[in-house]
């Protein structure tokens, strides 16, 4: 049988798991509200599903529970620069989005950078952080290599995700967050377990030879979406989101990590437009326009994307979010056993 | 037999075309140099073939070739706007990049907004000045109403192209620009005149459903790449790079020129990054880290892209520019006819 928890008990207890092991609030409230959203909306890979590779990390060292972050260079242009400190981006990401949107606002874009982070979470909450304010954003990040390049035959790319997001008026804003990469890592290990082949394209083996064996996968390369032009964009992240922040690539965060079991530990760049400033001077108001190319988009029968996502998040703010008896047993035995949790 | 031209007299034969039709020396500059870089870098389809595409929009009306690009806005924070009076995007960019540059020095990134131009050519030619400066650059635009949102069934996105730069010390940048559909809607153009199918996945005809003959997908809707990913990025491209800047988006377009045979009237965006700017304080320097980067892609065999094109150019600065009969007789009947030309 499962049990309804509302918003606040689910952040609550997530919160408290995260205290528990020895994270200071700076870290655990921001987490604790990203994990919990991920939960509200349906996305149970970014939901507390995520909590173990928390501490798992925590416990390996990899990521500061009690760093607080802080801002660095304050008059820097349009960049803003945080530095997570060595703890989790979520925090950071917090410290820095009013100034963000006060630099956009100001000069019309700006961007923000989070520096020395560990990575764990969707970008979509990030993005609509900023939507939140009347700004478009764009958002990027590496992983750690294990996407190898069009007409490559080895991990050397992250699924490197890529977020866009722009603000509606009245409703949630038009969103995508996707990886750069066919498929998720994580997918290929569902296969795995349900002992079900892959889809042709999704991956390569150790020989670089295409594959639907989804261990022969694990031992070898995913495949960039859309051949190269999907190659090319993740390259694009490592450069910009990577190399330009002067943070690790994926393949640097894959050597200082030596496993894709921990949280990537590197940075994100965050872009935001100011779509008033942009359009001043201009006919048309820019936010109506855009509606009217989400009603010809839904007019043909094409969905918006995360609108499966808020629809999620609608049922569970009215009627709380859903767990079984295992998930709440598990919080349970975080939130009594901490770090030894983990094995 | 074919006859060799050097650049620069590429550049003046189509320079001095321009000028016959009547264009301003404002107007037929850029536009020679650039449709000359196309044909230098084996890129035929941006090379001299696209002058009669020129003549023909300016036949039209729907481009103006006395047009004075302008700068708007003298002091508006991160964002540099340049009017193009009507006239091609090109002599707008070149009047906006310098300021681009400085801005983006300055704050450590900056957008350049085109507005009111006629646009066809491709992308990289504006990525590479931008590179030249030492920085980083995000180029778009939308086109006209060509693609099939992911899920939809009839035209509505542009082929939307989206290029990046990274500039390289000694060598040519790294750079990528493509169409976010599946294929360009030349190639299936050259599809029906050679009476062979398409491949599966690049069409659907007018009832939405896939198609692989390329009649029925002209008068349907191309498919974006990489499904859903592709046409997201696709509608990004018509939101901040339309609607945004308050210029039209693809349909838009569709509808004030009503066909497809005419340059694209709509505006651009540039968005220029300082990777000094942004790597300062941090370790490493990002053009050697960036090398790095490169090594590995190329050391697993996989292709950087444009390699092929700088490839091309090479062998044009050294030994000249080859052209057939037919195409130098082309260009003296365009000389000689000047508008007259175009049926």
């Amino acid at each position: 049988m499962n049990s309804t928890l509302s918003m606040t008990e689910l952040e609550d207890r997530v919160q408290r798991i995260f205290l528990r092991a020895g994270m200071n609030a700076m870290q655990a409230g921001p987490l604790a509200r990203v994990i919990s959203a991920g939960e509200r909306d349906g996305c149970k890979s970014h939901g507390i599903y995520r909590i173990e590779g928390v501490l798992r990390t925590l416990k390996a060292g990899k990521v500061s529970g009690t760093a607080k972050p802080f801002a660095e260079g304050a008059d820097n242009g349009a960049i803003v620069r945080v530095n997570a400190g060595g703890g989790f981006s979520n925090a950071a990401f917090e410290l820095g989005l009013p100034v963000l949107a006060d630099r956009a606002r100001d000069l019309g874009l700006a961007a923000m950078v989070v520096n020395d982070c560990a990575h764990f979470a969707a970008l979509w909450p990030e993005v609509e952080a900023v939507t939140a304010h009347g700004l478009a954003a764009m958002v990027m990040c590496p992983s750690y290599a294990t996407v190898a390049p069009a007409g490559g035959t080895k991990p050397l790319l992250g699924t490197n995700p890529f977020a866009f997001g722009w603000p509606r008026q009245g409703q949630q804003p038009y969103v995508f967050d996707f990886a750069t990469s066919v498929a998720a890592r994580g997918e290929i290990e569902l296969h795995r377990r349900a002992g079900k082949s892959l889809p042709e394209g999704w991956a390569i083996d150790a020989d670089g030879q295409p594959t639907t064996d989804p261990e022969a996968a694990l031992g070898g390369a995913m495949l960039p979406f859309g051949g190269h032009k999907g190659s090319a964009i993740g390259t694009m992240i490592e450069l910009l989101a990577g190399v330009m922040i002067g943070d690790l690539t994926s393949p640097e965060v894959l050597d200082f990590l030596g496993t894709t079991t921990l949280a990537p530990f590197h940075g994100e760049l965050v872009i935001a437009l100011s779509p008033e400033r942009f359009a001043a001077g201009r006919r048309g108001d820019p936010f109506a326009r855009a509606e009217l190319l989400f009603e010809a988009i839904q007019g043909q029968g094409a969905r918006l994307p995360s609108q499966r996502r808020f629809a999620a998040r609608a049922r569970s703010q009215a009627e709380g979010v859903d767990l079984t008896q295992a998930e709440l047993a598990q919080l349970d035995r975080f939130l009594a056993l901490g770090l030894d949790a983990i094995a």
